[in-house]
């Protein structure tokens, strides 16, 4: 995601975990939820809850929360997915099998229509409810079967080629699961999913209270030294 | 992540952000970096850069930029990536084949030591560089060989039991990919790996023009409205 966007990218990083939650209330059976306690439950404040949710017009809290199944149908269309979308998956490792496997996404309406991979021993075999087509035959394919989105699942080396490749043939939106960031024009959008950074934050939170023992341990001491020197 | 931490979510969140960043520009030979041209890359502001590596503490910027290498290393230091940690994967499916074959996790330190799966069929197979383990040994390896992560890699309807067994084996810190929340006591620290997240924010990208150009429309309606009323 490096586009120029209407509202910042934190809020649009924040949106779809508004509709995760609002999904999981919605399913509990919760009618109704302030902002204070979608706050609590998402761990943001309240003000922050109101202001996400204004960027995109006004949405009515009438005194006494939000009606939940409403601001989850909302959230859904500020997010797309009251539409579906035709799909084609580069890559038929495995992610790109955890991905053509994985029934969440059909819900969403992203349907995958066909998997390519360039290794000839995969080509033909299934994949999900797929038959692999070879690579070679990808620019055919999207001449005849137009795409909204190309998901990207090949090894680093392969990405931009691939990316270059689905873009000259009209798609213009691109879900990236190689472990590289993909050059492309403006009019293309892109999303990376980066594996690694839940690690990250993982191993982060792992070692957090260590972290802060030190810093504050080494503040002490500056205090100390500076006391000394007063 | 939804335990108490010293800094916000939003910070920590982007964290493994600036590590990836900083990774990039010294393996293209970049020295020096002002929070400025940092921020540009990174569509962050100067400011919000300078206030996030001070949440850790003072890291000199010396009025002609931060030293790229250093801060490189002080940002994995944050993220305890100077450590090795042991692994053990649950589930052999699309998913743990994934994670077990990727080469990225071990250059982080992460080292898988086994995995685990419950389907017979599966075991004694390859899943990457291992051999699949009857998950019905789990907890007696894991009583000799204490592993510091569970990544959890099985169907959302099996995700609940397999981290009580781990945290019970003594594990605290669970990496869940399966699409659903895991409850565990505050002692326990996770991060969740939400898929569906960037495809919704794919999808957002995709209708963002459409969506504003409708919230403008609407705006202007309800402006002529109220000038006609006055």
């Amino acid at each position: 995601m490096a586009c120029q966007t209407r509202v910042s990218e934190a809020v649009i990083r924040r949106l779809p975990v508004y509709y995760r939650h609002l999904q999981e209330l919605e399913q509990m059976g919760v009618e109704r939820i302030s902002s204070r306690e979608l706050g609590d439950k998402m761990h943001y404040t309240a003000s922050q809850i109101r202001q996400d949710i204004n960027c995109f017009g006004g949405f009515g809290q009438q005194g006494y929360g939000y009606h939940v199944p409403s601001l989850r149908r909302h959230m859904a269309s500020i997010l797309g997915l009251e539409k579906t979308y035709s799909a084609v998956l580069i890559g038929a490792g495995n992610i790109g099998r955890a991905v053509s496997n994985y029934k969440g996404f059909e819900q969403d309406g992203i349907l995958i229509r066909a998997v390519f991979d360039k290794d000839p021993d995969l080509v033909g075999l299934n994949c999900g409810p797929f038959i692999i087509k070879p690579y070679d035959e990808l620019d055919e394919y999207l001449e005849q079967n137009p795409m909204d989105i190309g998901i990207i699942a090949v090894p680093a080396e392969a990405a931009q080629s691939v990316a270059d490749r689905i873009i000259e043939c009209g798609i213009s939106a691109i879900w990236n699961f190689a472990p590289v960031d993909i050059q492309h024009p403006d009019s293309v959008v892109s999303t990376h999913v980066h594996l690694t950074d839940s690690l990250h934050i993982l191993t982060y939170l792992m070692n957090e209270e260590a972290l802060f023992n030190e810093i504050d341990a080494r503040a002490k001491v500056a205090q100390i030294d500076a006391e000394s020197e007063e």
